[in-house]
């Protein structure tokens, strides 16, 4: 069984943001499968993906700030600052964290552990709704 | 075929350290597979996966120094600090370095450069065992 | 359907190149697959795979700034010196933005966004040929 579809994720403010609910309704379809793959593919590169922990609000903000702090706006390095001073990093901080998850699928849901929820990572002060592609593919039935 | 199966590496302290042989010693059935896949996902957000340099002790050694200056513990930055100095790190690094690898399977096992091997990336003082969940699905025979 | 192949990518200096059409090109049976995915390993542990903006050549070059004060060449915490000194950088630069791509298929290609291309981010100074797995697997027909 394959099944493939756009996912729009409505727009967040710069930061860290848990989707895993807002991710999962929009694939009904994955309660059939007993063994597969779901693959999450977000068609930016200024708006990333992660799998991190999934109850503290406190853990997201400390995430910004990390990532404000590693990549900073206004550094002496960078020379591509036509589209405005938060473009660049954010550029540096979705590859570093990567424009893609691949979730284990067991028993119509993704086996993830107790604490994993997955995060939009939104790194440009307006980034507008953000395009997924969703793949599956596995067995269904049991 | 498909296979999946939860995998649970023995405790390992703070650092990075080769799992390869742990790994595939798991997953006997990779044998039968002509053309396939295998994804490991660690279920935890403060250890990763990488796959990196098999044969110097030095080289993980290194990583671990570079990570730990580059997310260092006791920040002014991090507000999370209620469950140890070394978690909101470990979060941080877990995320850069991500959850999961996707292998491509070929004559039974990975294809993977001469110099490349399964890195646990422990960041917690005391992380205990960590448990993975290996998916593999591919063709059999040949 | 299944395939899979060793692609050879020609030797690129030191930074970030965008290789999209090289790789693709590599891989014509991709045309026949309406669903499906493409998953590239890079069989290396100095250079690294990334998906980022496949316009502005400055953007690549901040790519490389950025990783070059990230991850600097003769920090005092490097043991790892025998290889040169770009050696030991180049094995964390990799960690950080990963050895494989995870591609969605549809409709005989990618379906990436209309920013984003495939990066060979070479880490080494001279770094030589390298050579990726290509897996695909997929439904054909339409």
């Amino acid at each position: 069984m394959w099944l493939q579809r756009a996912v729009r994720l409505s727009p967040r403010p710069r930061g860290f943001h848990l989707v895993t609910a807002e991710v999962l309704e929009a694939l009904p379809e994955l309660g059939e499968i007993s063994v597969g793959v779901l693959h999450l593919l977000i068609q930016h590169t200024s708006a990333s993906l992660a799998l991190s922990e999934n109850a503290s609000p406190e853990v997201r903000r400390d995430f910004e700030a990390w990532f404000d702090q590693a990549v900073p706006e206004g550094a002496r390095y960078w020379t591509h600052t036509l589209e405005g001073e938060d473009d660049m990093p954010a550029h540096v901080k979705a590859a570093l964290l990567g424009p893609s998850l691949t979730l284990p699928l067991r028993d119509g849901r993704p086996a993830l552990g107790t604490w994993q929820g997955i995060y939009l990572c939104e790194h440009r002060d307006r980034g507008g709704p953000r395009s997924l592609i969703a793949t599956t593919w596995g067995e269904t039935g049991g």
